[in-house]
């Protein structure tokens, strides 16, 4: 690997003064650090540990890319406008392998998954921090691709990065770069978004095909060879969620469909909201090339993750301005009417020849360390 | 390790829908998930996917251990009341190893360090994310009692755990449980507390003695057998700051001294707030056990992390009174002043015999997963 030894970590080492001979008027206290390339060019346990590295790194990475003057401030936290009324809070992890897939790559995911959550709450992303657990022996430029890539996911989404954190665990602890962003967004309708105020004769609305991210990824992972068109789907949903928002439509519940796919989702929130749901299979859409992939490696579609896909529950009476308004949207062209909300409980999958089967949640792992 | 053999995890297995020959009326929908013990003994990776697992394993754990409103409504994101005007955001991830030591644990680490965040910011603790990167192995009954530890420091700092995430590594790609929280706190006050604000005049304020909490783990760590006296000072700052607001002290900056310890942050605000800063080295109080840790394994306790210490700049006019605010709250009753702020830059030690050096943060590793 080229890499220096290192020193023993156990035992603290003060850097000489810098200019000690010239007495304390000429010393340089300059933070930067002119440290040799080898040192630079991989992530070593210094850079987690508080001191000269760590604030190179913070500097010449961090700082550089997010460029925001709550980074600058240089301080234990953001000191930012609070949106009036109601704030909407999430966050993730992020620990994808391999880091870069077709369509996105860790990074873009890091800002677009924690923007949606908020999306799903309605509300407008406003702040948002990165946090970064680093494997020592990480390649530089690989972390300055992610960083960049989390810089272009931020600023296309219009999400401020105003506080981060580093960590480096040692060779073999971790698995490269794991992020954790958080969001803060500011909501500002009055509705209740949220699995409990689904109603029976509420419309079930997909904002587009399923199955592209989970595919994408397990095609270079499984070096499947003809999947030249799979790409993820990963992408900001906050433009469709707004344009239903501005339409005035009554929306009831919002979920991207991630981990566990469209299937899981329906399945939680029939069971939070107390309603049965039901789908008609052949409204679904799903691509050749998702259907084919799927089909060499035995998943179904329905459980597949997306990055970039989201279900609306509104009242029927507005189903067709929603889905209009939808579709005037990037990312939800294909946004179309999936299935129908009724008394009862359960997720029930009506096929193209009419046959009804119930659908559950996944008992197992069906694609780890997708997201 | 006495697991079962774990199945393929690429090939997805949706569970049988349950009582299917019963009929659409007859399924039971139940969330809960009757698995055998086994499984529940240690983290797998189904834990991590989306499915039954990882929300029996949510339910389980996360939620009992919260209880928090926004926790139940199982959504994407919490929607919270905003605080007024101003609001302070932070985060940070916790790698420390060992997950238990002396004094604390990587779980109440993970909400003070968080809170004192955003208490160096002069804010309140409202909201906390939880989220949790956890190792295919870990004991179910590691993860409950770090989960514990959380929950009860965050009571104790009446901050309220809104929402979370849980993802799943193949062993030997984590290291048992990394934390990332991320804070809002309500900022009530109309001070800049940043470095920005420090002035030639303030007095330099510390809140205790230091280097506990990195002793404590490198005695751990290192098995020493003669650090019975060492805990770590790991504890919530927020009411030594809320001392200080409430007698009206004109904060300049507040700065709690984690990783690189109080030599290091006081290089960092004297770059940052481009002043010089004298400290009497007598001044600083420093434990007996941390003292004699510190001699046997090399380490200065100037550069050694706290997990409950912190410094304020505050205008030399009112350093009694601020000390006396200090000394009022828990975990301050040893508040002293160390130092003054000059014009100028970098960081100066006087000796007890009169002798001045400078100050210079680490060039390397000190305590690497010190926190």
């Amino acid at each position: 690997m080229g890499d220096p030894p290192m020193p023993n970590p156990f035992i603290g080492k003060v850097s000489p003064a810098l200019g000690e001979a010239d007495g304390a008027d000429g010393i340089d206290f300059s933070l930067e650090c002119p440290l040799p390339s080898s040192r630079h060019d991989r992530i070593t346990l210094g850079h987690g540990g508080g001191g000269r590295l760590m604030h190179s790194l913070i500097d010449r990475v961090f700082k550089k890319a997010f460029n925001d003057p709550a980074l600058a401030a240089a301080h234990d936290g953001a000191d930012l406008p609070s949106p009036p009324g109601r704030l909407a809070m999430t966050t993730d992890s992020y620990v994808v392998h391999p880091l870069f897939f077709p369509g996105s790559d860790i990074g873009a995911m890091a800002v677009n998954g924690t923007v949606n959550d908020l999306a799903m709450c309605g509300a407008s992303p406003l702040y948002l921090t990165a946090s970064f657990i680093l494997e020592e022996g990480l390649e530089m430029a690989t972390l300055e691709k992610v960083v960049a890539s989390m810089a272009g996911a931020a600023a296309a989404a219009g999400i401020r990065v105003v506080t981060g954190d580093t960590k480096v665990v040692e060779r073999g602890k971790g698995d490269g770069i794991f992020i954790c962003t958080a969001g803060v967004g500011a909501i500002g309708h009055n509705l209740a978004i949220n699995p409990a105020s689904v109603k029976p004769g509420d419309a079930v609305l997909l904002s587009g095909d399923i199955g592209r991210h989970g595919m994408a990824v397990m095609a270079v992972r499984e070096n499947l060879g003809f999947t030249s068109d799979l790409r993820s789907d990963c992408a900001c949903l906050w433009p469709g969620v707004e344009a239903l928002l501005k339409a005035g439509i009554q929306v009831h519940c919002l979920r991207d469909l991630t981990r566990g796919g469209l299937a899981t989702s329906l399945v939680e929130i029939s069971g939070t909201g107390k309603v049965r749901i039901l789908v008609n299979e052949s409204a679904i859409p799903v691509g050749e090339a998702v259907q084919g992939a799927c089909e060499v490696l035995g998943l179904d579609p329905l459980y597949v993750a997306n990055e970039g896909r989201f279900v609306a529950f509104v009242p029927a009476s507005e189903a067709e301005r929603a889905l209009a308004a939808l579709r005037s949207t990037v990312h939800c062209e294909g946004a179309t009417r999936i299935g129908t909300v009724e008394s009862g409980n359960g997720v029930v999958m009506k096929s193209t020849i009419g046959a009804s089967r119930p659908l559950d949640m996944l008992s197992g792992e069906q694609l780890p360390r997708i997201c």
